[in-house]
């Protein structure tokens, strides 16, 4: 069997590029390739190498970057996809960056107005998928339907889960609380061929939360951010109030496999990335802060998407259901 | 000295009228008077009863509850602080009720647009200010910059800070990254006389965030709901997690006062309610799922306001700034 080629951008991230050669080895199989995209004379410890000679910043405008930059890890890495020299593309680096090359680069799946980033979120009962997670700043009620579709065959296809349920997020359970997009979006949810079970509360997400929770991309990455953040804090605080007593410090190596099993459960890096669901190649967003951990669990993330075949499967099924569900205004 | 008098809606909340009533009494002291807003008959250990017959239910449209429901608890308790029968009110119940409710017998502060609910959020190095967060899920970029002002005048006086750091909530610290409302948002800040530091991201919200947090009221709701859902859930999988082994167990027992501690400082019931700023009153919104425990800490927050004279600051102070600040647009 052939293996998947997934291309690295090894100069993405804010660990630099020995962190994500070192994330690509760990992830090296004989069922995964990875291909690294970097500068020339990069030590890749054995992997392929694309030359690439320019870098985009985290802070650079995404157009500006991709127009200016042709020569960047991350734009290389796109072209190098779309034009079938990987199976998919992974990066750490600016999303508005990815997105643009993704869009310019591996182009946008019939029907698909804007590609959403689906992140997985471990929650009690299992993988919840939470999107668009940062893709687009703003959104319209359309494409929160766009969402919801596209995560619904994500999550029928590559989670397993017949019939996904398909929740929106808002500030209160009853239809008519939320803000003018959230008002707007569940009217054409509860009108579309989807399990649709109404709102619910962020504070779901790590507990009962839908298989598929949509959102506008504001929103869905300060809740990423937000759900990163308060985990850490408070496994850090603990760890603080539990060693400043001698009673705390033994109790706490009692703890500490229960503890470490909880922390990997919940630890962002565990999931290590986001989909790119929407375009005609599969392109996943690592942790802007990637670890070896992270960068090598992304890679492994975009093998299972290749795998599963998740841009043929959107592409069967999306264009159908996007013009089903909206009477036709939002056909392809 | 007169005791401060805090008009308490009993009837709210999704716990019934006995866990407000046990808030209340536990709350009340020579310095705090709470009186009850309830129907007749309600058995209130001794304190005061203000008789009101209706009561908003936790889904009402705000505007058709407070026309259609002028003798509810919840509009009682404000029209008796309106009318000086009492110097604070709090609610546990619908949001935009009493933000209706206020509007109409507290009545707006001059030059103020839009009233903010402002949450005190404990992060490690004290207490930080989240506003707006959930009086109007829509907002401008000028509501964001009054909803600075009025923060950062109540963390200099309440919260004792001098010249308080304010951020903007947004999806990246760059000036750029945000969604249109951020960035417009952004622009204002910048320009205003604030001690503004630019943007800040959700997941510094408990470790190092400014001490007033700006942000629109759809997304402080959902920051907030997040924090609180996240923190129960972490602690939770920590104590699913530590009782499934014997070892485990004992090393739960060693730890449990430093958890304790962790789970007191990091509970919202602990700080138990947020300010309404904006109106010529003091109105504490409770926690929804209020405890007794949230309801008195939510009584004693009001009553602190009103020791700290909030409203009078704020009027004193606000006018001017936002007249200053926004170059004469925003003027009373």
């Amino acid at each position: 069997m052939t293996p998947i080629r997934v291309a690295v951008d090894a100069m993405a991230g804010d660990r630099g590029s020995a962190e994500a050669v070192a994330g690509a080895l760990e992830a090296a199989t004989d069922r995964i390739e990875p291909i690294l995209v970097g500068p020339d004379g990069l030590d890749t410890g054995g992997l392929e190498l694309i030359v690439a000679s320019q870098v985009v910043a985290m802070d650079e405008k995404p157009a500006e970057a991709i127009r200016g930059k042709p020569d960047s890890s991350l734009v290389v890495a796109c072209r190098v996809a779309g034009a079938g020299g990987a199976d998919a593309v992974v990066s750490a680096g600016n999303t508005g960056a990815l997105l643009a090359a993704g869009l310019l680069h591996l182009r946008r799946l019939p029907g698909v107005f804007r590609p959403a980033l689906a992140v997985v979120v471990p929650t009690e009962r299992g993988p919840s998928l939470l999107l668009d997670s940062g893709a687009n700043a703003d959104a319209r009620a359309e494409h929160l339907l766009q969402f919801a579709h596209m995560g619904s065959v994500f999550a029928e296809e590559i989670l397993d889960r017949p019939r996904p349920s398909v929740r929106l997020l808002s500030i209160g359970e009853e239809p008519e609380k939320g803000n003018r997009l959230t008002l707007e979006a569940h009217a054409l949810l509860a009108e579309a061929e989807l399990n649709f079970g109404g709102n619910t509360e962020s504070r779901h997400l790590l507990s009962r939360a839908a298989d598929v929770v949509v959102c506008d991309g504001f929103t869905g990455n300060v809740c990423l951010k937000l759900l990163e953040g308060t985990i850490m804090a408070v496994l850090e605080a603990l760890r603080e109030s539990v060693s400043s007593t001698p009673r705390g410090r033994l109790g706490g190596l009692l703890i500490r496999p229960a503890a470490r099993k909880v922390r990997s459960r919940l630890d962002p890096e565990t999931y290590g990335g986001a989909y790119l669901l929407g375009l005609r190649g599969l392109a996943v967003k690592a942790h802007g802060n990637s670890s070896r951990r992270a960068i090598a669990n992304a890679i492994r993330l975009a093998a299972r998407g290749v795998e599963h075949g998740v841009v043929e499967r959107l592409q069967e099924r999306l264009p159908a259901r996007v013009a089903t569900s909206a009477g036709g205004r939002l056909g392809p």
